[in-house]
């Protein structure tokens, strides 16, 4: 757009301190290196995050030009799942915050250092440690509590009006600290089928006063209103391909909210 | 290529058991559902398989119409990496089956089931599991030994002509199982820099009289006489979709092999 021969001239007509403005004026009107936090509840999609959502939110992040920034609660896990035989290991005690750095590879801080200052907007995955560790979704259905830490963070981002993308069940977190907001689950009820299993969580939200828009794997729900973007992912039982996809379109919208 | 109308008369022709022959000559010929074996080494960069490597197979597998099929060994891992410290985690054991399954979303078998007649084609991703599970390389150097079921997994993929796929540290698995095999480990060397930090790997592979070939993160490997495929990945400090890409481009041909 500028080449160096023109920003010599503008430089010798305003003068360094004006040129840096003219620049941030710039920079700001098309920000290339957007950070986005993502959110992490552990690593496993039955006692932390599903991996291979969190895996596509950071490809579609870098590829985008954006800067993830990985954050996780400094807890224990509701309980450890062996995921061959997808019951719970006695006696197995594991961090939320130790276990997420699996999928970070190590690059992770406690979710209390993640403010709305931190970040252009803010990102969470699902798999159960969404419904298990960010709240307890998983065992009280409708009467759920959502974690301090990640009720303050959903409020910081909302307040400053910065993005909130969430996928698979993570979007649940949102009914319960946005009021009215709206949102996606995937598809439930009858037509719904047997490509959906866990469409049955629609019926803990739906007391909760949202919108619920039926979308498919490859579709998001964008609220424009409240920033708010949510897709199916794994609520869908689809191919690796189909859900790195709908995350795809997640981070996509996240990101044209953010240039809004 | 054929609409019902014709095949209703190839069948009157040549009746129904004719018909399956013709049909499952066109089924080899163009195979579709490609089976491809992904051998997993537990869940985590610096203990098990790399989770974005991971990930990625599964993700251009499907999108290329194969069918991932995933193996881990029975085994408790060397040791257990707190991911956070980046140092062992004391007193603390994990089956490398059991965390696989969290990638593989519980859906793993023993690597003792896996033989190459159950699949068209075999992947190792990343990880240091690769290097502490797999093999013990990453404590013995040169002097390493290589699993006895992955020793026997590589062997019988290659005897029977079915193309591997290594990704990353992986391909040091091939470097002692094959001899005389062509491979990368990316790059190494002054030229390397320090954007290759596990450069020093090559000089433990160097010895084994292999031939290894510079490739970048976007680059692979192929040594077509012994249907080969080699590819950096996270050999390479890169971003998560400069991986994610370099992953594609080996499943890319390792897929092109198989149709060979």
């Amino acid at each position: 757009m500028f080449g160096q021969q023109s920003l010599r001239v503008v430089k010798i007509i305003i003068g360094n301190s004006a040129l840096r403005n003219f620049a941030a004026f710039f920079s700001n009107a098309y920000p290339t290196a957007s950070k986005v936090a993502v959110v992490l509840s552990g690593s496993g999609v039955y006692d932390g995050s599903e991996i291979h959502e969190a895996s596509a939110m950071l490809v579609h992040l870098t590829r985008a030009g954006a800067q993830p920034l990985c954050y996780a609660p400094d807890v224990d896990q509701m309980h450890v799942v062996d995921h061959l035989k997808g019951s719970p290991a006695e006696g197995q005690t594991r961090n939320v915050l130790v276990e997420s750095a699996r999928i970070a590879r190590g690059a992770v801080q406690p979710l209390s250092a993640l403010s709305a200052a931190a970040a252009d907007a803010v990102l969470f995955p699902g798999g159960f440690g969404a419904a298990k560790n960010l709240s307890d979704f998983a065992v009280s259905g409708a009467q759920f509590t959502v974690h301090p830490e990640v009720r303050r963070v959903l409020t910081e981002f909302h307040a400053s009006k910065k993005p909130i993308g969430l996928a698979c069940i993570a979007p649940v977190l949102a009914a319960k600290v946005i009021p009215g907001c709206t949102l996606t689950l995937g598809a439930s009820g009858p037509e719904a089928g047997d490509k959906w299993p866990h469409a049955g969580a629609v019926d803990n939200v739906r007391p909760l006063g949202v919108n619920l828009e039926l979308k498919r794997v490859n579709e998001v729900c964008v609220d424009a209103n409240n920033r708010l973007v949510t897709t199916p992912a794994f609520m869908y039982d689809g191919q690796f391909h189909e859900i790195f996809d709908g995350i795809g379109l997640l981070v996509t919208e996240l990101l044209k909210l953010v240039r809004k």
